[in-house]
């Protein structure tokens, strides 16, 4: 090995950010991908399904790619999989069977994907990748199979921590194994890459026993059924609910598409597990007595069509909300959710139903190493070097500040998406080279044919609608022909706005009459830009909103 | 007073939701008024600027109304003043004059109001208003002023908190006058309409003066500027941060438009002051060493406009971030305000300035009682019946259940906007009376002109944008005159689209066509149907996506 061969961490997409985590290894032009997730939008995307990253970089470099190791089942860790598989040449994919059944499953939602070409690992797995030997390790998250990645290159080890939490006490899972992460350290860790989601949380996660033991005293105190809501990828809990469920005499009803396939999946690879009788049919459940049913449904999130709102709003096919149910949001509510969760919340105590959440009572762990879990990694891996990822700028600084206290890295690097390092023996530094990350938008069948300006309309169309002003002229004398037609939407309510619409006639009327007085401006290119901008403000005068006003002039 | 007299309790706003606080008291045909707040939209009122109690029950009622009391000065409690003088017969006003203050500056946005009939009111003040005896009293609040309110009745005291918490070393104000609470309670309270908004909080909230205290550590290690973003209402950190800026030699500027007015209001009003030379204009404010200066500004919502946000993307007319600088967000984040904030927040960091925020370090205390101030004010003024206002229903659920806890009110009736509560003598019980409370939208100069449809379809344009399809057909044949036009907005980029147009003006073609061939559809209502149907359908296959479609059909 000379001292002037280097490798490349190329961030894709997870750094700056929650979501859409892609990373990719290079050395010698040859390319490992580690995890392809997406991100869901915010409210600056209205009408966005989700964002992938961009993977412009990889362009003309099929040949390169090695193969893709996921490090877990999270849509921000593998949602992006139907969308790059063709582009990329269906390359090889390496992950734990959970995380393979998932991608697996949601193929099923789009047309024309080749076979995926797929090998499963688990922990202890090691792989080589050309210049790269892989070894996988379990890791506690949130999501059962979880692996972090000690990645042995040609310019030195790298640990990929993936998501992680330590719990010493798991509930269905093994415990953090500390006695092979010493290993890995003892070998030498030249760069880390580490979890950063939670590092702006002081001390250290809760462990699933804890959250184990407050589920038992609710289900020691219900007097009606138990509505347990949660998200469909936190397997354990599930398999928890339903132990808990069985000790207490209930049977359990599982509701919500994603919730059925989730439990279907983990029970065929053995992660759930259960006694025969245990599970009921929804059709069923009616003849059972309250205080013997649990159901563990979807929609912690206040999400609108999932199961949860659906009881709650009466408009479930099997079960409505009773007065002495007890519903438990087993999750913690997703930035942007809060309000959707609240009115969901009142929804269900104005039904005289009780409510637990996770901010009454520790019913949620999250699944991120918090300030201390991440000094401890630090100090137990000692790297030489370290790059906090997934996470918010401001977790990523937050990371580093936890770093440099220990004094444990020599330095800790602060990169962002499309930066990438490089990595010698000696050294990791961040290079001048700037990658195109700009997010790419799925939605509908399209992706990426929405951007900016589609974005911006978007956002002015919900503000204050559109008005349509239709007029038709004489070719010749550019005279109107009829009375102008008007279609507003989202504006205001046309019915009660008669007075309104008949100033606009009269307004266009003027501004035709005007228009087609003057020779210059007698061309309906014009006469459309004259009528877009004095509508425009007429309309604001008379009502201090902006409609997207769009003129129709037609010439016959 | 006879067996037989009742009073009434109507809530128009506040209850079931955190905003436009607006109740009545009733007795014998006459209506004391209790604020006249506003709230803000949801993410469900795209456009919307403010939802303001809906007042119909006043309807042709001017005469009987005896006047209107304020308890304090933030907009939830004051911001619908505007909509509602004209209405109501602009009836006498009666608030502390920080809050007639801050109602008169808001009239300035308003044309045609008329001159407000206003009395200024203090701790201690007593007036009466027909059978209405009102005491004001001081409650603490994270604004100045603010005053509770026991009111004598012909059918028993009732005691309305106001929003409050309990703070035994507040900076720049009193501190709470349990020797006066104390005397009410021995007066006697038939009813108390108590603050529910921290009911779900457990513990006490936290004095000024930790804050103020967390807030000088901060003084003492910024080694450059320290720009603090608040709410232009904290009054009294706003005089705090003055202070301690006084004490480690530094300047102060007041930056943002709120903040400005706010604080010369409280200037003229003796609630803020400073020693000559500590403000500075913000011109004159680079000639100051980085570490004399303190900037105190809006913004720290995230606010799109607002200074802070200008400050760090380099928008401000005179000032921008540094990397020294130690930037302060001295406010919780309000529900739905998440996001943005922790994009401003990422934002700063990438520029290498330092941020706090209350998550790290006590630097803000809500303004409202928490589980065991709640529990406490109950205790205290020993109320025969209790109505939780003030909170979702979630919170009063939770008032309710603390009240239970105690055992001493005789019953807690939780009500919601709309459901009016009677009092004797004896009992305080609910009506059948069901009351409209819709929520009235202010959107431009419009009052209530924008409802469900407008919303919904303003909803469905930022989801898929608008396509407008415009035929001209022979009015005899109904045969196309020329080529289908096509405008449209927020669903594609139009000119990467050029296939898809083309196909819809084929698949319009063939519909119109269709459509002439027939006599029965002939008719260009008809037409107009078919192509708004067929031309969806058709977009929806090829993108997965519903814009509006609008059909235009012009006949000559």
């Amino acid at each position: 090995m000379s001292k002037n061969e280097k490798g490349k961490v190329v961030p894709l997409g997870g750094l700056g950010e929650v979501g859409k985590n892609m990373t990719l290894l290079e050395y010698e032009g040859q390319i490992l991908i580690i995890d392809m997730g997406l991100n869901f939008p915010e409210d600056d995307s209205p009408g966005v399904d989700y964002i992938i990253p961009n993977i412009s970089y990889l362009k003309g470099r099929k040949e390169d790619i090695l193969g893709v190791v996921f490090t877990h089942g999270h849509y921000d860790h593998i949602g992006a999989v139907p969308y790059f598989m063709n582009k990329l040449g269906n390359p090889a994919l390496y992950g734990s069977p959970l995380t393979m059944g998932i991608i697996e499953q949601r193929q099923d939602d789009f047309p024309s994907q080749p076979k995926l070409n797929k090998t499963a690992v688990e922990d202890g797995s090691i792989i080589k990748l050309g210049p790269f030997k892989v070894e996988f390790f379990h890791q506690n998250h949130n999501i059962p199979q979880n692996l972090g990645l000690f990645i042995e290159t040609p310019v030195g080890n790298i640990l990929h921590t993936s998501d992680f939490k330590f719990d010493k006490t798991p509930q269905n899972g093994p415990s953090t194994d500390f006695k092979k992460l010493k290993e890995f350290s003892e070998r030498g860790v030249h760069l880390m890459l580490s979890d950063s989601t939670g590092a702006e949380i002081e001390g250290s996660s809760l462990s699933e026993k804890t959250i184990s033991e407050n589920m038992e005293e609710i289900f020691q105190n219900a007097k009606g059924r138990i509505i347990t809501a949660t998200f469909s990828s936190l397997i354990n809990r599930v398999q928890d609910i339903i132990e808990l469920s069985e000790k207490y005499g209930r049977k359990v009803v599982i509701e919500g598409y994603g919730m059925k396939t989730n439990v279907e999946l983990a029970r065929n690879l053995g992660l759930i597990s259960f006694s025969k009788g245990t599970l009921v049919e929804r059709k069923n459940a009616d003849s059972l007595p309250d205080n013997k049913t649990t159901i563990i449904c979807t929609g912690a999130q206040g999400e609108e069509r999932a199961a949860l709102m659906r009881i709650t709003q009466g408009q479930h096919r099997f079960f409505e909300l009773r007065e002495r149910d007890t519903v438990v949001f087993s999750s913690s509510v997703i930035p942007g959710n809060e309000r959707s969760v609240q009115n969901l919340r009142d929804d269900i105590l104005r039904q005289g139903a009780d409510v637990y959440h996770y901010k009454m009572m520790d019913i949620h762990a999250k699944g991120h190493a918090q300030s201390e879990e991440i000094e401890e990694m630090i100090k137990l891996m000692k790297p030489n070097y370290l790059i906090p990822i997934h996470g918010q700028y401001s977790m990523l600084v937050r990371h580093k500040k936890i770093a440099d206290k220990t004094g444990v890295p020599e330095k800790t690097v602060i990169i962002e998406n499309g930066e990438p390092v490089e990595l010698t023996p000696q050294k990791v530094y961040k290079t001048d080279e700037q990658i195109n990350t700009k997010p790419v938008m799925v939605d509908g069948s399209g992706v990426g044919d929405v951007g900016g300006v589609v974005l911006y309309d978007r956002k002015e169309l919900a503000e204050s609608g559109i008005f349509v002003v239709i007029v038709v002229l004489d070719k010749k004398t550019k005279k109107l022909k009829n009375s102008p037609d008007i279609i507003s939407r989202g504006f205001v309510y046309l019915r009660e706005s008669q007075d309104l619409l008949a100033e606009t006639r009269k307004k266009t009327r003027e501004i035709i009459k005007e228009a087609s007085r003057s020779r210059k401006t007698a061309n309906s290119k014009k006469i459309k830009k004259e009528m877009e901008q004095k509508i425009e403000d007429f309309l604001y005068s008379k009502t201090r909103r902006r409609p997207i006003v769009l003129p129709v002039v037609i010439e016959v």
